[in-house]
């Protein structure tokens, strides 16, 4: 039986992961692919620490460069994170004609147009399953088994951390940072957890998402992004009140003139599977014309589903090596010389529903000017709940969802609602998407 | 551009959508794919009917070997249903080295083995995405996507009929038979609608998610399978009460000395998304060793549906057909010559929890000794409810659910409680599977 040979950079949980895999399951794996994968050389940090795998027969080096210019190496296993050394040492293996599979998004979403390029010039494959939702096969549902559609929105809930913070916090008394904190001791949370409470993490996903459902070009940097810090306990209960969960959700939708790529907080209906997505685990929705909705489910992050993507992935570039290249499937889905160049635009031109929240002075007539400034802009209110403010009797805490409105006539809307003596301090919005 | 030529057995639903999208979404497909696909040939049963898709440019014709002798025809896309001529036609097409595409998933789940044997000899390609849960990639999605994995059990919703009947079942003064009436008006069910809701068709698509979940041959006829007319409302709202919903499952799991296959009602915690999956939805959920739980889920009939499945295997089997044979995706996931042997148990011998509901006398004692016999076999009551039997003043409605047994000791435990005298009539069973 054939032997394909692999090169590790970097060994931490994922790589132990996919070691772990190639160790322990490799006859599963070869009554599938008929050939034998082995890892010969991986490079970690520091050459000197305890291994989580059985490494024997491996040259374990600290020296990068040593795997992507092993001659023996015909794949280079990226695991390492970052952007800067890793893109060198890509760009090296590429040059030497070998194959690459990543887990990382970051890379993909911020550099993967000339890596895709230089690839397709080589004649060599990039396979980046793991880079989004882990270990849920996405990229090839979607760039493959959607292949007959032409893709009308992709929505996911596709960052673990986010989602278990807003699903703990529908426990009673459960507020962000307190729940933040646990999902810390519980190493669902980083220290600085910035990445992925403010989205930076989704966006990445998402700019990869994008491009395979439009066939358009990875373009992290027009990702408009919101984070879920501001999203309060009692935002959580009032959209359950009017028949919502909130999740922290990347969407990509065709705009008026082009596509919108965005990561906010959104309310989605109970009755919609995505909403029922809870803790760590990461869903992506996607609609094609003719199949309609679809979704992907699974675990999204942890050492043995984001291995599996990996493994999945080099398995795919052994079997697709050696077919001419003209028959490989593109690496983000379409053709790299057919793709569009219609815009991102900008999160104002793009039409959401809006769930809004605000304390007003509970008096006749204050329901009767909001609703009409609202219909001024040509929004109408869809949901409504009304209830006592604690604390201060003479207000109540009025919560609404409306009707679908350009981000732009809706923050003109707010201005003029802002103006009003009735309404006491911001007004809280948050954007709905239905995902019918 | 080159054009890949392609021939259709049928033009009812799925070919006319399959003709549709190959019309509509061409600019789109040929982005991805740089090849053109053109129907060049339909047979059809009736030359003289109306066609719902525009046919011109297109030979019609009502004699099938026509279209799989046709010297231009690269791929053979079987849409027509059935065992007997669909299984010739295809066998003549195999022979003549065109690559097959079906939907039909009696066709693959009965004689798959032989026309699978056949295919590889010949060195062409069978694809049958279409044939399992309509548009969901799923096929694709385990047999490639989750290749890294041993996969633990795999377990679904792949009868949308019956979907829509237990969902519709859940509304008050919902029965069975209303509902299906209702079902066969909105062209859900069959006028005879045995195929569906006896779980039949749901048997065949088990079939093949087995074998591409194990590596083991396809084997329809040792599927133990159990239809959802006997499910009542009161099943349906009990279960409710005990934290679970009833779905009708095609499960395919590991056993001691083998592999279990079988449809039947199933109770699955509200917590698990499967539970949540409504209406005439589909959904596969499929357990890796490394990846954890996945869910896919979709659309599992219609036209647009379906279509997309096989339009996107005529996009595999295009980009596939040049490939070195030893590189391509088995067809069954495993390698032909490295099927497993092991059995396919019998249900006796299958180990699940179980839903037990009768009528009971309602005075002191007869609970414990229910709890007794269920002891005397090591089943230990879990989740239990009792409520007055309407009608009967002196009976209580009992219903339970119970730990994990092997369905030949739940026997011998039901045989010993109906000999009680305090149970009035048969004691109804049935299966709860966690999914966890």
């Amino acid at each position: 039986m054939n032997t394909v040979k692999v090169g590790l950079l970097g060994l931490g949980t994922v790589g132990g992961g996919t070691v772990s895999i190639l160790q322990n399951t490799m006859d599963e794996i070869s009554r599938r692919l008929g050939q034998n994968i082995e890892v010969v050389i991986i490079a970690v940090r520091d050459i000197n620490r305890a291994r989580p795998v059985d490494t024997t027969g491996i040259t374990i080096t600290d020296n990068t460069a040593e795997v992507v210019n092993h001659p023996d190496v015909d794949i280079v296993v990226e695991l390492m994170g970052g952007t800067t050394l890793a893109k060198t040492l890509l760009e090296t293996a590429i040059e030497n004609g070998k194959h690459i599979v990543t887990a990382n998004k970051a890379l993909i979403a911020e550099h993967g147009n000339a890596l895709f390029n230089k690839a397709k010039e080589k004649g060599v494959l990039i396979g980046y399953e793991a880079a989004v939702a882990g270990g849920i096969p996405v990229i090839k549902a979607v760039r493959e088994g959607l292949a007959a559609n032409k893709i009308e929105w992709i929505a996911g809930i596709i960052n673990g951390t986010g989602n278990y913070i807003l699903t703990e916090m529908k426990k009673p008394g459960a507020d962000f940072a307190q729940v933040l904190k646990v999902a810390q001791e519980l190493g669902y949370a980083e220290a600085d957890p910035t990445f992925d409470v403010e989205g930076i993490d989704a966006a990445h996903k998402l700019t990869i998402l994008a491009s395979i459902a439009f066939g358009i070009e990875l373009q992290f940097n027009k990702v408009y992004t919101e984070g879920i810090s501001k999203v309060t306990a009692d935002d959580i209960r009032y959209a359950s009140l009017l028949g919502y969960e909130i999740k922290h959700l990347g969407v990509a939708s065709r705009a008026e003139n082009g596509y919108s790529l965005r990561v906010h907080p959104t309310l989605v209906p109970k009755n919609v599977l995505l909403a029922n997505v809870n803790g760590v685990m990461n869903a992506v929705m996607a609609k094609g014309n003719h199949v309609g909705p679809t979704m992907y489910y699974g675990p999204g992050a942890g050492a043995g589903p984001t291995a599996s993507a990996v493994v999945a992935d080099i398995i795919d570039v052994i079997r697709w090596k050696n077919q001419p290249q003209a028959d490989q499937v593109p690496a983000l889905a379409f053709a790299q010389d057919k793709l569009e160049s219609a815009p991102v635009v900008s999160i104002d031109e793009v039409e959401v529903g809006y769930y809004l929240r605000c304390y007003a002075k509970d008096h006749a007539g204050v329901l009767a000017k909001i609703s009409a400034i609202l219909a001024e802009y040509d929004i109408s209110v869809e949901h409504m709940h009304q209830e006592p403010s604690e604390g201060k009797p003479e207000e109540a805490n009025l919560v609404m969802t409306t009707s679908r409105v350009k981000e732009s006539m809706m923050n003109q809307a707010l201005q003029a609602l802002s103006s009003l003596d009735e309404i006491d301090g911001e007004i809280t919005r948050i954007r709905v998407e239905d995902l019918g």
